[in-house]
């Protein structure tokens, strides 16, 4: 008996009554019973973001949507300051230069987040930026930036905030009113509990006002045409509809749990796995770590490559590994989607047994006891 | 009892069969298994396009993959010849002007495919033009194109084609690489069966040139990153991977009932719908008629949108009416994805019955018994 369990830091595990509400016999997406459906979805989205704001669902991956807020909210005459300490932050400043967006590049070593006292110094450097893009929880690296704290720099600067909180939202505590974010992005595949296929954000007013002020090269990505059409309920193109009639069956579960309770069970898991690791051996790489993902430093003398891919081969558990010039040094967990303690204790579990089988010296059990007080106590 | 049946020009219906395989338990995309599955998938969309030439798999929907293929293509310097005689055609259109592609709108009367020689008139009177893009099966008027004509033109005359074969490929007969089409684009809610979120693309080494050759703003669609990660049968970002799980089972079954025999299938379900609505009182709108959905003009004194709630609140049957300026004057029936020639016959049973208690004089099961006479014959 093997079975699949997914610890990457998305795709997330999926609910089995989502996947099975997407196997329904499709329907049409020019229909009342589809707009009343997105209606719902985007309600619950609005809940989940902590945001009275415009939610915008589009059908494609994070980065497609990241692009989008991006691109719209960047037309010529304004700068970014793109803080980049890991894979997703390179990545929003590539869309800048690929787009001809002018940005400067905040630069922190990977396991850093950013705060706002770093990004006020950038900022006093240069007054042409007038918008921060940082990405809230770096999956690259499982470090978390203070993005309350650089919202309530924006507010006081007047700078326009673009977080990509692809695995930020519904995981950790992400409140964009309270804090003053502009724009908001997340996709379908982390802590929303959804295959990948949508992407979701949320435009500030402020946001609005910059979009419509100018004009960049966007057609599928324009979202202005989501806004037209969200009036209405429905979108510009053609929607992945399935996947909506699953994001509302997981919004309603998470709205039922509640985002608080998400935040705190998920923060237990991530707390769980940092002690358990490193009573093992193991050592967390972020300076700053977030509670949605771990990355953690292998053992010295342990094959990277070989422990995945025992703890995919031999006890169904997928893990991720490191990226760039991070792979084999550190193996990462995802603490989201649909997973409950056991699932945690397990992959720490499955973790223990190939280290044990690759001969690796540490007191078998001592990793998932050190997990055990944590949730216990959680 | 009472069955939803979905008729429009897409989303289609979906095999039973596929939507439970996309609801198996969700993987990990950067996995040996997916790349599997991705290779398959490819191999088999190069059997469905009639090429040997790299196909694309990326999330979003139809135009999402549209864009990506026109901005890759048209690098300054170069000059579109946008052929136009629907929402589609001026959606691409859109596109161009977004993305201030230098363009010709070369417009028809809605309802009129292109043909070679008002293309090749157009061309002649701008030598500047050096790109071609028409869609085959225009979904909004239900007109076909003679994309195998206009191929041998920008063959002969060394010009790059673009086609759009939303609502071609897998429906009616597309030759890429015997006719000689550049770059053919499809959406996975058409004839390939599944629900919307993907959009296929194959690129001629001709086309790879092209888009070599310059440099336009776009990354989620900037083709190259696609070719980079398909040599590996990866995705450049988070694919939809349950929607490829999808692809991968309705594959085989198409590959099983071979292209031939669907073209035939699905042309055989037309012409009944055709002879049938004639033989009620409605008139086909195109002038030039495509097989994959039929565009009726609905007879006078009967009310299109009351028509349309009927067949759907009463009969479970959604159709699609006309957009722009054709809308409350036609109704579109597909003949694509998961109907068999019962299917076909219902929603003309559907419609008789919606006539007659709209009070229009005709005599009752005539469409149905036209019809029953084609498939026979069939």
């Amino acid at each position: 008996m093997k079975k699949l369990r997914l610890f990457t830091p998305g795709p997330a595990m999926v609910p089995e009554e989502v996947m099975l509400a997407m196997a329904y016999p499709i329907d049409h997406h020019r229909t009342a019973a589809f707009r009343a459906m997105l209606k719902e979805v985007t309600e619950n989205l609005q809940y989940l973001f902590g945001t009275t704001a415009t939610c915008l669902t589009v059908t494609g991956s994070g980065t497609a949507v990241a692009e989008s807020a991006i691109v719209s909210c960047l037309p010529p005459g304004h700068k970014a300051l793109v803080c980049r300490a890991g894979k997703f932050g390179e990545r929003w400043g590539k869309i800048c230069d690929a787009f001809d967006i002018a940005n400067t590049k905040y630069e922190l070593d990977w396991g850093h987040g950013f705060k706002p006292e770093g990004v006020a110094k950038m900022l006093d450097e240069d007054s042409d930026i007038d918008t921060v893009i940082v990405t809230h929880s770096e999956t690259s690296t499982a470090a978390v930036s203070d993005v309350e704290g650089i919202a309530k720099l924006a507010r006081e600067r007047d700078l326009l905030l673009i977080v990509d909180g692809i695995t930020a939202v519904g995981a950790i505590p992400v409140k964009m009113d309270e804090w003053g974010i502009d724009v908001l992005i997340t996709g379908s595949q982390k802590a929303m509990m959804l295959p990948p296929g949508l992407g979701f954000v949320a435009v500030s007013d402020r946001a609005w006002k910059r979009i419509d002020s100018g004009k960049m090269p966007a057609f599928y990505g324009n979202l202005k045409a989501y806004r037209k059409s969200m009036s209405n309920f429905d979108t510009p193109y053609t929607p992945a509809n399935v996947m909506i009639r699953g994001a509302q069956v997981v919004l309603q579960r998470i709205r039922e749990e509640g985002a608080e309770s998400i935040w705190k069970r998920t923060a237990s898991y991530a707390e769980a796995t940092r002690v358990a690791a490193t009573a093992i051996g193991f050592k967390v790489f972020a300076t700053d770590p977030v509670d949605s993902v771990t990355a953690l430093i292998v053992p010295d003398g342990i094959d990277e490559p070989a422990l995945r891919k025992t703890m995919r081969q031999k006890h169904g558990m997928q893990i991720a590994g490191g990226q760039d010039h991070i792979k084999g040094k550190v193996i990462r967990i995802g603490h989201m989607g649909y997973l409950d303690r056991f699932d945690a204790l397990s992959v720490i579990s499955a973790i223990e047994m190939t280290l044990a089988e690759m001969g690796h010296k540490f007191e078998l059990g001592s990793g998932v006891a050190a997990a055990q007080r944590v949730l216990a106590e959680a």
